[in-house]
């Protein structure tokens, strides 16, 4: 029997729950060198004087600063040099009066002196010293423990140790700093149909991803992720392995067999062999989460959809972690306020996690939110989104134009170019190394998104009047940018058939789709000759499945085919140019981008032709 | 022969030497569980259709969609179950007209089946199923390689690995990725005065703590630090501990010995052994900088003051190590805009790198910086400081109330909390975990930079007539909290005579000296008994001064005393108030201190009574 989420915890009610699992916090004395980024469990005070001793700030002299009273430029004080001190000695001097030391910055100030002349301010002929100024008693020394007296706080417990911390630990003189351990978090990922990467994958296998992001995303909040070898859905080997690590670890956490099916096991272990606290929270993504305790450990199941595990890992379990680790629970989140690009319809009924990407309007328009969830489990809007959105229960929609706050994920901010469209060799050429985002979705869909105000610039090579009316090109108005030409044509293994065969082709919407239809139709009298397609998401997809034997030819570039050893039959040149819309010319990622293209003046990337006015503004609606 | 800098170079010179000698970028495949925070090096492209095969979005039933056509809740299509398919297995049925097939989230959708109705929209007896909604094809389907299609560009070339690209890298099969390997930073203190920490000092010595500082600030930027054996002044033994590094890493880094005076050799190997490239850089502190090559590594001498190191190792190598390692050049620097608290005088000329502390002024009142250069050497301003302000060659000062940038150092704010004043262990254990920062400074400095709007609360012990007129404190109107009170008197080694002793005492404008000194007056008539005294600056130091000897009592509190096991002789209690700016007040940091100090009904800490007043502000001037 199938099981149904009945009764769903509210977002708050699992994050008590979550307070309440977090590990207990450990301490543990590590060296200097290995302290960096943790957070101080006691407070450590300093067993000496830091300096131990009076010492010299300047290279000078150590004098008695009454024997330098109103002494000038012009009438300076003559004093006999009987010594000199180094830095890192004992003095074997003293001074008396009338008398003076050579000294060297950070050196003990000699018995008998009590100031330092800097030697700028004096001359001498080796067994004199003109002192050319007035000195007070004090001057250029630093009296012992005055930067840090002996059993003085150095640092406070609670601090993140930084380079800063680091430099006065070891001022006073510490090599080894009490800091809280990190929490030891086991990864068990579960799942029949799951490889670890390098693995080959059968028929209705797929590569195992929380094992790797949720582990770095454990490192990120303070912890020590201890990965466990992949299980599959058999009740007893999974309780065998979540036991070893709730015995090894502080938290353990599952990802994948959460969900309410008769294959899901993880709820079950929980129940039948620890504590269930918790199944299922009202948060999309995420509702099929698992909080609970096996022997005594914490544990908390993640869902399987790599998307959901990394959000229910950021609501609820990154604070443990950095409970754990003697952080804030709450991280410092980076926010920034956005609006809405495109209308976003939720259930409601559940807090809504919204991954979205972020676009900058350029001038002084701010910044675009556009939703970037493909749909459960696409591992690719992992890498396309900038942050989320987190829409409340009550929410049923967001409207283009509302202003929401997106939290970022870390390290992440708006790309310096968004672009979508077509997309080819030569163009990722182009765009690498300049902090651009770039949309694979084919002219039309590109242009859609340019007309919504999504992306900057969309590279198109269908017909403008299959675009829509350039003219009324949304939000604002928009220049056609000259780009190049790309061969293109068909590419076979050698000794392929021309005659009945089928084509990998692309989607509605592509150039090369649009080329390849518009071939045919000419050749439509010929009816033998009419081929059958298959459509493939990219030109690579359709070039691998000629390589496997899967589809006779693919209509692709030509840099395609011969990246791929395949021979190349061409039919022509497809053109590939850029839709720019003008109130983001001025944004520098747009500038910089449409320079490098009129830069491009020939290429030597075989299958592209590069034209005069390449970069030039060809057309314009104002 | 000293030697002075003649001819400094400029920041912008020194910045251009720097961009010349950054190491080249090493490549290095890492396997995913060590990518994270690394930067790729090159573009990663999906080897595999991903999903490699047409899969089931949801739990329910395979079907043709053109089998449901017109299905509702009330008239729903009845299909045969013929089978079903489980995540990770090959389809082992086919879908024909009028059937359906079990599936579940992940499963391959079976031959002859084109969408996936939800198991919450059906009703089975497991012969057959109820389908109680219309579907289109692809309803819950995710195609093969339409989140990533073989081929693909997966991952650019210079994005930053996080848990969100390691994740896609484990979608494509990836199990290494190619990124820059951190540059291997060599690091050699020099000095003949340093000790590593947890070595024992002798008279003149100090312990080094640039070797970890710098370090940790290498490790910050995404290098490789390597610690060499320390050197003396000895130019030899530099020589061959320089030469091992600049053999062994991508670049070479001193600190100290880089001053012009005839001990400092650095410079000399530099110039005699390698390359010298510029020596001394118009920028304070840091003016003893040394850029150079040995034996083609790149070299750079940092001055051996913990401040200057760090801050010339901030404006110039931090750069050198991040563009060496993949990032950008300029780390994203955090920046907050601060008035300047108190007048600073800059001699001009140089660039001046000023760190500061920063205190927010609650409510609208923005954030205050004030300076924390307590003079070359104090590591205490490591960190006392949360930032710096760089101050322009031209300018000669900056005056209190002028605006200024302050760049933020890495996960530095202003604490929650900026206290001044008296200390004590009392007080210590109040502000632990509250974010907050202490200065020890006593009663009447503690007042000052509260009148002068630097702090949010002062604990003072003297009389309010000698800290300034209250009612005239500063830029706002000032309360008096009631605290509590401290026994106070004389520490000594047991058996210690209480004749013609020395007494270890704080200095001026404390309270505990302002009470031995009253006591003390109360004595003069009886001139045998005065003592002679001697100044240290912490209750700590003048209590280790008994343990070790060179005192024979201290004048301090009661839990000193009992916690370095002295004898205590008390001569009565000494009262520790709290001063608050009033604007201050709705500051949540002093809130909650204030909140604390009410809630200390009594205290279980020897040597401390807590009045039924406490936490009530106790005189006021509106």
């Amino acid at each position: 029997m199938r099981k149904e989420f009945r009764d769903l915890a509210s977002v708050e009610e699992a994050e008590e729950i979550a307070e309440k699992l977090t590990p207990e916090r450990r301490v543990e004395e590590v060296p200097l060198v290995e302290a960096r980024g943790r957070v101080l469990a006691e407070s450590v005070e300093s067993p000496i004087d830091v300096p131990g001793f009076d010492r010299s700030l300047m290279d000078g002299y150590a004098v008695r600063a009454r024997d330098t009273y109103g002494a000038d430029e012009v009438e300076p004080a003559t004093l006999e040099v009987v010594g000199s001190v180094s830095a890192g000695t004992s003095p074997d001097v003293t001074v008396g009066e009338g008398e003076a030391a050579e000294i060297a910055t950070g050196a003990p100030i000699p018995e008998g002196a009590d100031a330092v002349v800097p030697v700028e301010r004096t001359a001498t002929d080796g067994e004199h010293v003109e002192v050319r100024t007035a000195l007070a008693p004090a001057d250029s020394v630093m009296f012992a423990g005055s930067d840090v007296a002996a059993g003085e706080r150095a640092l406070l417990a609670g601090e993140t140790v930084s380079q800063r911390e680091i430099g006065l630990a070891a001022a006073v003189g510490t090599e080894t700093v009490p800091v809280y351990a990190p929490p030891r978090v086991g990864i068990v990922s579960t799942g029949d149909e799951l490889v670890r990467p390098g693995g080959t994958l059968a028929e209705g296998q797929i590569h195992d991803v929380n094992t790797f992001s949720v582990a770095a995303a454990v490192e990120e909040a303070g912890g020590e992720p201890k990965i466990y070898d992949h299980v599959g859905d058999d009740y007893d080997e999974m309780v065998r392995v979540m036991r070893e690590a709730a015995e090894e670890c502080d938290l353990v956490l599952s990802s994948g067999s959460t969900s309410a099916s008769d294959e899901d096991v993880v709820y079950r272990v929980v129940k039948e062999e620890g504590e269930l606290l918790l199944h299922g929270v009202a948060l999309k993504p995420g509702r099929p989460t698992v909080f609970g305790r096996l022997d005594e450990t914490p544990f908390v199941g993640l869902p399987g959809n790599p998307i959901s595990a990394l959000s229910v890992f950021r609501i609820f379990v990154a604070g443990m972690v950095r409970a754990a680790a003697g952080k804030e629970r709450e991280a410092e989140r980076r926010t920034l306020s956005a609006t809405v690009a495109d209308e976003v319809r939720t259930e409601g009924g559940r807090t809504r996690i919204l991954p979205v990407g972020l676009v900058e309007r350029g001038g002084e328009g701010g910044t675009l939110a556009y939703s970037v969830d493909k749909g459960s489990g696409a591992t690719t809007s992992l890498t396309l989104a900038d942050g989320y959105v987190t829409v409340e229960p009550a929410t049923n929609y967001l409207d283009a134009g509302d202003e929401v706050e997106v939290s970022l994920f870390g390290g992440a901010s708006p790309p310096a170019l968004l672009g979508a469209g077509e997309t080819n060799s030569l163009l990722n050429d182009t765009l690498e190394g300049r902090g651009a985002r770039w949309l694979s979705v084919g002219s039309v869909e590109g242009a859609r998104r340019l007309r919504n105000g999504i992306v900057d610039v969309a590279a198109v090579g269908v017909p403008s009047e299959e675009l829509g009316e350039l003219g009324e090109l949304g939000v604002s108005d928009v220049s056609l940018v000259r780009g190049y030409d790309r061969r293109v044509g068909y590419a076979r293994a050698d000794g392929g058939s021309e005659d009945a065969e089928v084509v990998g082709v692309l989607p509605d919407g592509y150039a090369l789709r649009r080329r390849f239809d518009e071939d045919n139709a000419r050749d439509e009298d010929d009816m033998d000759a009419e081929a059958e397609t298959r459509v493939f998401r990219s030109e690579e997809g359709a070039v691998n499945a000629v390589v496997s034997g899967k589809v006779d030819a693919a209509f692709v570039g030509e840099d395609v085919a011969v990246r791929n050893d395949l021979s190349f039959e061409p039919t022509g040149w497809s053109t590939v140019d850029f839709l720019v819309a003008d109130d983001r010319r001025e944004k520098e990622g747009v500038v910089s981008f449409l320079d490098a293209v009129a830069e491009l003046s020939e290429t030597k990337t075989k299958g592209y032709r590069v034209p005069d006015d390449s970069g030039d503004t060809v057309e314009r609606w104002d």
